[in-house]
């Protein structure tokens, strides 16, 4: 087998057998097809795609390229939720202490924040010691000790994938529905897990901003997992607006918190419970949905989920007065409002756009090597439907360098969409369920 | 500019504008830009397409990559050849020599075979001592001496292209209208030529198998060189078959020499003749394509290109006693028929795989690697129409390595379609003209 005659057949559109997706992933992982092979066959893959099999076949090749955790000595179910990223998305940082407190295992790997979207590392980072640098042997010993774990991709997990992504980020070869697939499921499955949650976003704040691409991807992704033996479900949900009402590091911190405390923005705490609840059902700790709704609802009120919250953080290094004392996250000097230049309706948001400003003020990453200042962030006081009067802010700048302040302001500014009529109705947070 | 944007407007569709290309072939050529970054695009590019414009560009940005030879010292009108290849295309040899003889300059900087073709380079190395790799300096020398000089790709010359092929090559990005036009007229208008005459076989044997993509390629290359203010026309030849009875490297040769003695096989010496004519008339060395015809003709019975070949041999280090004495030439050893397993006429050949079965034999490269055997050959005894009785051999092989003789006679045998009916008519050797 030969790897330009493989990149030929995909480019003429030919379907690859499971043994010549192994043959080009192994040979690239381990070095013996070069990076411009490799490449080439992205693109051809890009633009051809992957059918079903093929994206199983990839899944497989690239989880097994190493390690699965080997999670046997914790007993109970293993379940984790993957969401596919987009504006003001903290819902990790709420379900993990919810569901750890609710008796299942969450091992998280987790990733970072790229373009407009921010990650869970980074965010977590945002906690003073906070280490998300564990080896695995220290992540399993963290995931015994309080069921709930939030890690990096180690160099054991699925190194087909880091190797693969980080070469298709910079040939434009990621938008794609098999490569997309295969990396996330690739990674998640290498957790060791009995079940997985998918949170596919759509909307203009989304990667998919076309609900029928992410009800693809989700096809892929659920069809994929289950192919696997897994108890995989995907949720459909809206990212047409920032989730909750912070989106940056400290701030989305100590946003959590508030939800964990029982407060919090309504669609935040929707979203979390509703994910919890799914974990709750697939892991097989309440029978039905509804229970698995309860659960969560009772972690929270009763405080258990926050107390998990501190635990983790403890074992992983961080400060857990964070979650007593939000203000210990970092701050920013200086604040600025965004105001509606008219009065009326918000119609809509260009959310992408949100999460560009973010990054351009330096609460975000514009290529990977750039640092991420934890303490920038925006505050979003308006909603998709909501009344606003001309001069009245719609968002809040949190901010320490001003350099591209005017830039960020007025790419906010011009995010939102005013109409004249109020909506009918509210856009429903969750659109569609699929795999249960 | 950044390369990643790049790659994704042509793997969505874009059209790039003449910066764009420049920024990509520079960038490349001078190592800003890594090879993978170029796959990924060349595959984009592959599949999406170059319009003329684009083509245009990238061929300038890779002529510009380079050198243009000077040839000012040299008067008179410089022009040359190009064959896009095919099984047993020799006419190179023929024509240089005679054009050279009636008076214009033939600068020829020639390729390497690859595959189930043969290359001009490769064949004039069968001649002990030819040395194909001049300096240019040596080169103009060569040229001002005798008017004509074969050598390979120097470094000065396109450089971007020879990087360029060198990946096509190994990310099966060859065959594409727009990349092949580019990689060969930036070569060719490199050798500071006033005109040009491509020869675009198609056929079994070509690689554009299909008349239209002959014809697209050719009027593609035409555009490119007028746009460029060269005289140019592309004809439009038959590859159906091996063009006369020889393909290897030794007896295509003694073929040649055949010609230029006035005998040789009637399809060699016609085509030979046709494009002598053509680069006669397009270099103002007449004023009419007949009396082309009739100077070429005139230098083969005057003896005068025979002569002109033995100089050109002889100013490049080679042994020109082989014109006279073609036994010197390398011999092979062994030799055995391959018969016909029916009676009837010979419909059709694929006569790419006559070409390969020769490369199997050592008598080609299968990797760039490879080294050849020059004795190696394939002689013809029936044409595409001829009476074939079973048992009557159609082809002869010259060897030395038997390894694969059995694999090869079958390729071989195989090769020919025979028929009950005697076709009405044969297919004539010139398709068509483009340009003129």
């Amino acid at each position: 087998m030969r790897a330009v005659d493989l990149i030929r057949k995909k480019r003429d559109s030919g379907e690859h057998s499971r043994e010549e997706i192994d043959f080009l992933v192994s040979g690239y992982t381990r070095g013996d097809i070069p990076d411009y092979q490799m490449a080439a066959w992205l693109m051809a893959t890009w633009i051809r795609g992957l059918n079903r099999a093929e994206t199983a076949a990839l899944t497989e090749a690239m989880l097994y390229s190493g390690e699965v955790v080997d999670l046997a000595r914790i007993p109970g179910k293993k379940v984790d939720k993957h969401s596919t990223g987009g504006v003001g998305d903290k819902t990790s940082l709420i379900l993990a202490p919810i569901v750890a407190a609710g008796g299942l295992t969450v091992p998280m790997i987790s990733g970072r924040g790229l373009g407009h979207t921010g990650g869970t590392l980074d965010k977590l980072e945002s906690i003073p010691g906070f280490n998300v640098n564990l080896s695995l042997e220290k992540f399993i010993g963290v995931l015994s000790e309080c069921g709930m774990g939030l890690i990096g991709q180690t160099a054991e997990i699925a190194p087909a994938d880091k190797k693969i992504y980080a070469l298709r980020d910079v040939t434009s070869t990621v938008e794609n529905i098999g490569l997309i697939c295969a990396s996330i499921m690739s990674k998640k499955l290498a957790e060791g897990i009995d079940a997985l949650v998918l949170d596919v976003k759509t909307g203009s704040g989304a990667f998919m901003k076309r609900e029928e691409d992410a009800i693809r991807l989700a096809e892929v992704m659920v069809e994929t997992g289950q192919r696997m033996g897994k108890r995989v479900v995907a949720l459909i949900t809206d990212m047409n607006q920032p989730l909750g009402r912070m989106a940056g590091h400290s701030n989305e911190i100590a946003e959590c918190v508030d939800v964990l405390n029982g407060g919090g923005p309504a669609d935040l705490r929707e979203l979390s419970v509703e994910l919890s609840a799914w974990m709750f059902f697939l892991g097989d700790r309440t029978e039905t949905l509804e229970e698995g709704r309860q659960l969560a609802e009772k972690m929270i009120v009763t405080g258990r989920a926050k107390e998990k919250f501190k635990q983790g953080i403890r074992l992983q290094g961080g400060n857990e007065r964070v979650v007593d004392d939000p203000q210990l996250l970092p701050q920013a000097h200086s604040r600025v409002d965004v105001a509606s230049p008219s009065s009326g309706f918000i119609a809509a948001t260009e959310c992408e756009q949100l999460g560009t400003a973010l990054a351009m003020l330096g609460g975000g990453r514009e290529k990977k090597e750039d640092t991420i200042d934890h303490a920038v962030g925006l505050e979003f006081h308006k909603r998709i439907g909501d009344r606003v009067e001309k001069g009245e802010r719609f968002v809040t700048i949190h901010y320490n360098n001003g350099t591209k302040l005017a830039e960020a302001r007025s790419l906010i500014a011009n995010s939102y969409r005013i109409g004249d009529v109020e909506p009918r109705e509210k856009l429903p947070l969750i659109r569609r369920i699929l795999g249960a």
